[in-house]
């Protein structure tokens, strides 16, 4: 298939990550993370985040989301998050399944949640008929593309702690958030209040496999068994162990996830001066929200592949990968130009 | 304590409904409602809604909600509501819990959904990353006090037929709802639409005990295990099915639903002349709410109990019950003007 | 219907907490528990069990069961039982569904856990993939009308916390057990080391309502959310109070529980005396178990009506109730001697 | 680490495997399962077992169990497996918690369920009080490395059909089976009435991902629903998708399982022969169990690590796996005889 828009994880492995892989394929090691792999690559996140920074690795976003929010709520608290949230709108309720928990859907600002939004949610703390607000989470990047500031982190961790709440940061992109805030991993989240981080490297290039990142080990203590019953225990973990090493190792998730939203600004920059077009969202990380003349986008769709955000708009996502190449979005904006040329004749 | 106007549930139980119970307690009868006063109060529903009615006793509203929709639902499934709905705000979650069912909250108008308002929760049918959306939700009476009109009911009922779902009318106030359209029970429910229905009596003179109806008997093959389950299953049944009994003979659920919205509509009357309250949501049955002066509501809840509504606002909830006398309601409108003028001197 | 031998739970309610319900209607009290009959029920549980007793009403027997576990428990936890215990055999799967614990059924001893029993699956302790054992879980009188020894109690909950488990008591019989001990119910229970309680009332004399019992308060910090969210927090809840109220005064309890037992007593000492007939449990409470000529038992229940226990070794069993009389009692043994007569001729 | 015997999954992946993997990266395709890889896997799935075969693919066996239990479930629902199987003891009650069922444990015989064992489970059909006997769960091969045949198989199918319940099987290591059998894989499932069959291949050389089937496609008109729900949608499914054809072509699962059986019987043969060592199960697969003098333990372990079985019985397990060789078989033999010695001195 043609490489196409729709998700940076219709992408493949980056190469370096696969010879990783390979690599860890020899001999015998223990199951489930009792492994030099698992250990190291822990370590590396130790070395990242801080050494009390407790790592579990789960397999997939949705399972790392679960058990971040497993792990600090019981069933009869609520978690507040925008309405575009992954939680909210693509996890087809393993939230509500897995922790019974009640999710507080909020209509954000370009996909962020802020203070001023949650406010009307902080209330009936101690009162047992409403459900206790415990968590808020937020997505970092967002579903919208863009990216929080630190300063605007920093508020909502204030807002949830003074609240005895906490901060969830849902980072299935938190390397492409990295690079356009230039800042390290650490200074984003734990440094601003959050509490815990899925930390999401599928879509860079990995294979498969997240961590989940607690920055107070005592919110861990039964993590590994909620992992194990949440069926994200992984056997042969040396396999994600191994992907994380490779895309620490000389910081390639920052290679790949530059080049990714390099591309998302080229093709802004591109399709932004084409009248027809209307760009929705900042242009914050690796995905560009545009809307788009109903006409054009069935046929645009055959040959570059992406998803319709929102039908009634006509506004449609785009999102550019690590591989994505400069010749792929001059030949995408080329054929938007024809097909719009063609459908105004 | 001095009755007040908290809630319908703080008052106590109608003579001839204790006396119906009294006179239920001869002999043994078997437990779990395979007992005749069950029987025949299961009976009595079927006259009033139809005979292919299936009927399913349980303890509370909140166990009536939970049974009615995890009977419909699967884990995956969404049910849209009211952001005012009981089973949003004050069922502690028991809901998602249970049903492991995401709900999707909508901002009411005057406490009521409407087709347009749901709109834009109709989506990702078929689309494994998205909650299914399964149940319309409605609270006839509506938590703001207000009253569906049969073609507002129809008109839900009729979008989530088109969308192959189903809707869920929560009646903890059904009987005020009745006085208040002056309509039979059936006409407003199962003829509107109603698939599923939490047919409340507790707020209107019983001591406890709800029913859930189903007007279609094939959605409850599992309904009794459900109700096991739920721990909604009550050995002394006959206790209940006596009650329903006494509520239906001569139609006293009328004559105690009647006098409480009378005394709202009283109380109404008198308030909404004072200058100082602002009347804030149409009184259509037994509750009126109302923004106060602030500094009035202390000292007014000492002598005549009730809840806050909305802090900010300082908007109060007054509910009538069967049991309101006038006087109470002059002695109340009394104390009030009372307070303003001391507090505006 | 002629009183039978079914359950202790198809007998109706005692006059004396009747009265008491009827004297607690009156005018207004606040819902859910902050009234004062609920205040003095709670008053005298903390007399009867000590100070620091925190107690929660519920609605009945399951919801009392699984509130008291659901508190202790998280759901990788799992909950020791007999195979006959009412949370394994009779709840239609509500702990699993509501706590999402394991429950490791044990076969009993005349439907007793010992020690030794349990011993193969205190196991797996902090290893992620296996359950973690948390709680025992006894019944008290047990599903086999026998009663647990004090000395027993103590050896299965020093078992239990030398595991860092706790030990929890059905106590829907306890009253029929304290009688059949001749102890005060806390020498028994809490003295015993038994940390959660159900105490039931409804199989000895009420009409609804269970109290749960935390000996240490510290366990309780989150049960008043679980009790909503499991749909057991009673609106009218001063009808449970002031039931216990009456149940407690003059030792009510003791009257109707010792009387309940005496019949066992009565019956036993009957049908002990017919050679065709096998009593098969010791009858410690109000329970008669025996194995009965297949051929007598559908005519026998068409008078007198009670269940099979065990369809292949034609075992059924017989309750009493508080208000079985000696009459009933000699009548249904004259019964059983004449259709044994009849069937051998 | 030297290769030890503690678990089959202890393994790395066949080179064959990761050769696949690293030709299914190039260019993008769609997401979670839309892509030609998984496509063709399916594909080879239905040929095996059937055009009308459902085939879902998840993350690890687990994962596997949960959803094809949970397809076929509803909570008030009750599973019979035996008290070794996988989904009793090594899942920390992920059953339990995302099917909400009761798990009724049963004493095997060497790992095996039968009809007798069973019998007294198939009860309180249309009871409400007691959870509803629906699925007869079978490991093949089973926890203690024993291999069903077919007419045990057929049995249990039997009995669960004639009790309108289905048969899981959890085939976590059915390549063993299948070439212990020396059968193909549909006649000892489908063929022999199995209704659910979790496909492992993880443990015989693949990275990850295991396949769920379901032989009656009615079954399964929610199970994508419930994959993502549960958290066992793969974004980059290519990437089983191409495992599972590499695992297939020119039968790969069987000359990797073919090896690591014969292993299992070489390792018996020479350890037979030491009279300190006693075989426990029959070994019909790649596991064998013994019971070994406890002082030698510990060392042994150290040189080839292993997992002790049961304490008290001083019982191991010894499972080979695909990459065992005859040279580390003999060696451990070698140094079992040496340690054995050394006590003994």
């Amino acid at each position: 298939m043609k490489k196409g828009f729709a998700s940076d994880n219709n992408s493949g492995v980056h190469p370096a990550i696969l010879k990783a892989m390979s690599e860890a394929n020899h001999g015998h090691v223990k199951g489930y993370g009792d492994d030099p792999f698992t250990q190291k690559a822990i370590g590396a996140f130790k070395e990242k985040f801080g050494q009390e920074t407790e790592v579990f690795f789960v397999f997939n976003g949705t399972g790392a989301n679960v058990l971040g929010l497993s792990t600090v709520t019981r069933s009869f608290h609520s978690i507040i998050c925008a309405e575009t949230a992954h939680i909210e709108e693509d996890e087809c309720g393993a939230p509500e399944k897995f922790t019974g928990c009640k999710l507080l859907p909020v209509e954000p600002v370009n996909g962020k949640l802020t203070p001023e939004r949650i406010q009307h949610h902080l209330k009936g703390f101690d009162f047992e008929h409403h459900s206790q607000p415990r968590v808020i989470s937020i997505s970092q990047v967002t579903e919208m593309g863009t990216v929080y500031q630190p300063e605007e982190i920093r508020a909502l961790a204030g807002l949830a702690h003074q609240n005895n709440m906490l901060l969830h940061m849902d980072g299935a992109r938190i390397a492409n958030a990295a690079v356009s805030l230039n800042l390290e991993f650490k200074t984003f989240t734990k440094d601003c209040g959050v509490d815990v981080l899925s930390f999401g490297g599928t879509k860079n290039g990995m294979m498969m496999g997240e961590a989940v990142l607690f920055f107070n080990p005592e919110l861990t203590t039964y993590t590994k068994y909620l992992r194990k019953q949440s069926m994200q225990l992984y056997s042969k973990m040396r396999f994600v162990g191994a992907q994380f090493l490779a895309y620490f190792e000389n910081d390639l998730w920052k290679e790949t996830a530059t080049h990714a939203n390099k591309m998302a600004k080229l093709l802004e920059a591109h399709v932004s001066k084409i009248p027809e077009i209307k760009i929705t969202q900042p242009v914050d990380a690796n995905g560009v929200f545009a809307e788009v003349p109903p006409e054009i986008i069935k046929t645009l769709q055959q040959k570059f592949f992406f998803y319709m955000w929102n039908e009634k708009r006509s506004e449609v996502r785009w999102m550019t990968s690590f591989d994505t190449t400069e010749e792929e979005i001059y030949e995408f904006v080329e054929l938007i130009k024809k097909l719009i040329k063609k459908s105004s004749n």
